[in-house]
């Protein structure tokens, strides 16, 4: 039998808010067993970049990472927000090690084709092409990731990934060695089938839910992307995947989350 | 026996000079066994920090690292140089892993005492408080560490600490488990007899040659805290230390470089 593992994904609101990020990261160190935290961006980066002078590129109401643009995300997410929440892990007992994809090559990508849309320096990949020999023996020593959205093209460029993405690819790569749980934390208390009520949580849902409250216009947005790399990982060895509340981090087997199931 | 582990410093002159830095990259990737990297800050935090309106207080000429230059050395340091250091050693072949005190604890520091002088988030540590166990195994794993030049207060604070300490830190810890050549490298040929002239390198220093040339001038400034770091280290096991030029990495046992014995 595999050992458990649980993967915490935040997104970038909780990111932006200190108590919040605060209160999850004191809920991620009580988490028995081993773990790995992948969080977001945030607007820190975009802050700091407005600070720099560069101007956001927008195509089609999404941002560019150009050059510059690389140079702050690296920065901020790969320095400021990631070793912070790694001195403040260590305060709680939990020893973290903060990576990005480029660190021990965990996560080798590929520069998005320009064509049709040139969006910069972002980067995809393949979870076939994760390197986590080495990662795996550092969580089997007690050592808990935490990973920053940053890939690397193999080429000396650090790229911008989606964490949701980098999420579900590690989770996949990770059930080789590991029982691994895949935990969307973020500010929401699950799929809702009414946005604006959040008592209104999907608990259960499969793929061919998905596909009918999709094309109902119930399941919208970003949560698309993230219930496909949700299913992505179901489909692939990942054993349990939830979207919840990051307040919910340490009730994952109550009711009022979202379970996605096969 | 030990195995051996060369560890490099590259002081923030070689950093600035993404030439200079690129080529002592490919020379680190093709010394033979295990190794790890220090490096140093550089300028780019300075023009950041001015960028962002941030201004340096200095104190009896030095930099007071405040909680704003603290957030801007995080980024730059832990972000920016390391992780763009990982990407270029990754497109070498040489796996390597981006690292601060701050991750699996490898260095807990205290913040520097604020008086008399109050230099804000620096730290200082004991190298006997470093906790290399994960380290070693990493590096017997061929995984090559890559140091910023920061370490954490243990209480959610990362510091601001000097590389060369580090460097020594590092190396007096890895000697338990592995036979250290420790090599800082910098832009000139060597500790010189003379500062204005290249070629007068010292080839071997040791404890009383260096107290009689401190007492004569001939050692002075920087040169000063470096090899109290080397001999330090050499004190405390390290079996060798070199001071040599950045562009000699590869030829560590030729003539014309700094040898610091007992």
């Amino acid at each position: 039998m595999k050992t458990k593992l649980t993967i915490v994904k935040v997104g970038g609101n909780v990111v932006n808010n200190p108590e919040v990020l605060s209160q999850l990261l004191k809920d991620f160190s009580t988490l028995p067993g081993y773990k790995l935290l992948v969080h977001g961006g945030g607007k820190i980066a975009s802050e700091i970049s407005k600070s720099l002078g560069i101007n956001p590129q927008m195509i089609e109401g999404r941002r560019v990472t150009d050059a510059e643009t690389l140079k702050v995300i690296t920065m901020v997410y790969g320095g400021l927000i990631n070793k912070n929440i790694v001195a403040e892990l260590q305060t709680l007992g939990c020893n973290a090690i903060g990576l990005t994809g480029a660190d021990m090559n965990v996560i080798p990508a590929k520069k998005r084709n320009p064509d049709p849309i040139d969006f910069g320096f972002v980067g995809d990949f393949d979870p076939d092409d994760i390197n986590v020999e080495v990662l795996a023996s550092l969580i089997n020593q007690g050592v808990n990731p935490v990973m920053a959205p940053l890939t690397h093209d193999q080429q000396g460029s650090i790229l911008n990934t989606n964490a949701d993405t980098i999420a579900s690819g590690l989770a996949i790569a990770l059930s080789k060695h590991f029982e691994v749980t895949l935990a969307y934390c973020f500010e929401k208390n699950g799929v809702l089938r009414d946005a604006e009520d959040d008592s209104s949580v999907i608990e259960q849902i499969n793929p061919p839910i998905y596909q009918s409250l999709k094309a109902e216009g119930i399941i919208f947005d970003g949560m698309i992307p993230k219930l496909d790399n949700a299913f992505l990982a179901i489909s692939k060895g990942v054993a349990k995947v939830l979207i919840t509340h990051a307040n919910q981090l340490t009730a994952l087997d109550k009711k009022g989350t979202t379970l996605c199931a096969v």
